[in-house]
């Protein structure tokens, strides 16, 4: 493209950082029906995730687990158990109540109306006691649901995992990839076209719980916003429009041997 | 606007939470000079900020700290102290190290990049020990540059405030008002078209940290996306096109005896 047509394209997109004071009717205004509070179960096995958070060896000073907080993209191949793996999904994405008539989920992280207009798969490659396989976060009963045993060592399945995060290699070290989709109607039938700004704000949220968990338990992620939206959500079976794979976080262990191998990531700063 | 109006305006606000693969170049690659990392001080009176956090008291139980996250919109006229203040621009924007030859900081909180796009403008309408004024955060030094005090019982001030959060009554309880504002350039120099989703994506990150520490040191916060941007800038006379408010967060004392007040907010569910 031009550089024209890449500055209009930097307009357009600018457009859409601005909470737009125009007056709009939304959905949920004009009374038509609420969507969904989440994706139900679709008939795979069905696993309850431990809750018992406080056996977890885990940093408990506040102040340092901030502060520890960093992008790892270097994995060990250290174990990661199913009470580890629970922890991180209730940290992201954990429903602790109901307001209303079945009108919102009150979770571990706000989102704008309390419309939480996400899904959370777990790719599982490396946890203790599960399968390797693409599961589906139930957030309401706390489980996990098995979409497909996968094998991790199955290089076409490998290449599709790397498409889908652009070629990214390093992901492939980590024990388990959280794939999140949106379903941009469950933000839509309040905001309307104020919804996609503030839903990429709740995704902000989401993350950042898992950053923080991840430095409180010692493990290492860095999340992908440019992923390969087609090719992950075929992973997952989503029709690419009402659903559709947006962000991905990979959490793998560390190790501080591997400092060198994390600034190599950096070195088209020597240039 | 008509619904197929409305309906317009929503798919191409879709448009937003899409990462597109087209290539383009980054102004980044076209070696164009790369923008500040940081708004410099502008001449007001600068103020160092304590870093002795340890001596807060806080929560440290990571679990509790992730559970009792909520939003408040209710505050009781309690205290604020400075080192309390000091740890809530620490944690959402505090910066830890400079990488390569000033090509990014490191922070508290991950941005796309490391383009941290945002500066924070604190309203300190009851702090002890700072008069009520407009401030601004020197995240590079963690000082805050007084811009303007302000008298908070000037009651064309307190409309302007009110005006810049559409309306909301209850942010004016607030200690504290943390303005942020986004500096687009910063991340359109690397992500071109790109730039916007995962900026606010990062914004998202901000205000977590925000709402934990909150949680941490149990205070409130609801944080705002639906601003009146040009309000909102003018009250820091920013230019509203390169630099401009688009995101706030007011943080006040909290009661548990105002929970009935607090659930009022939600009457509406009752109809």
């Amino acid at each position: 493209m031009t550089e024209q047509e890449r500055n209009e394209r930097i307009q357009r997109s600018r457009e859409l950082l601005r909470w737009s004071g125009e007056y709009y009717e939304s959905d949920q205004k004009l009374l038509r029906k609420q969507p969904p509070l989440v994706k139900e179960a679709d008939g795979g096995k069905v696993l309850a995730l431990p809750k018992n958070f406080e056996d977890l060896p885990m940093e408990h000073d506040f102040v340092k687990i901030i502060n520890n907080r960093r992008s790892n993209r270097v994995f060990t191949d250290g174990d990661m158990d199913l009470l580890t793996l629970s922890f991180l999904l209730w940290a992201q994405q954990g429903v602790k109540g109901i307001r209303g008539n079945n009108y919102a989920t009150l979770r571990t992280v706000p989102s704008a109306g309390a419309r939480h207009p996400f899904e959370c798969y777990p790719l599982i490659l490396h946890v203790s006691g599960l399968k390797p396989g693409l599961y589906h976060y139930l957030a309401l009963t706390h489980e996990l649901e098995l979409i497909k045993e996968i094998d991790p060592d199955d290089p076409s399945f490998a290449d599709q995992v790397v498409r889908s995060v652009n070629g990214q290699k390093w992901v492939q070290k980590a024990n388990v990839i959280f794939y999140y989709s949106i379903i941009p109607y469950r933000g839509e039938w309040r905001y309307a076209f104020n919804a996609h700004r503030v839903m990429m704000i709740d995704a902000g949220h989401v993350t950042e719980n898992l950053y923080l968990a991840c430095s409180a338990l010692n493990l290492g992620t860095c999340a992908i916003a440019a992923m390969d939206t087609e090719t992950a959500s075929g992973l997952f079976s989503l029709d690419g429009e009402e659903e559709y794979i947006f962000y991905c976080a990979p959490v793998g262990t560390v190790s501080a041997e591997n400092e060198d191998a994390e600034q190599a990531f950096y070195a088209f700063l020597k240039k």
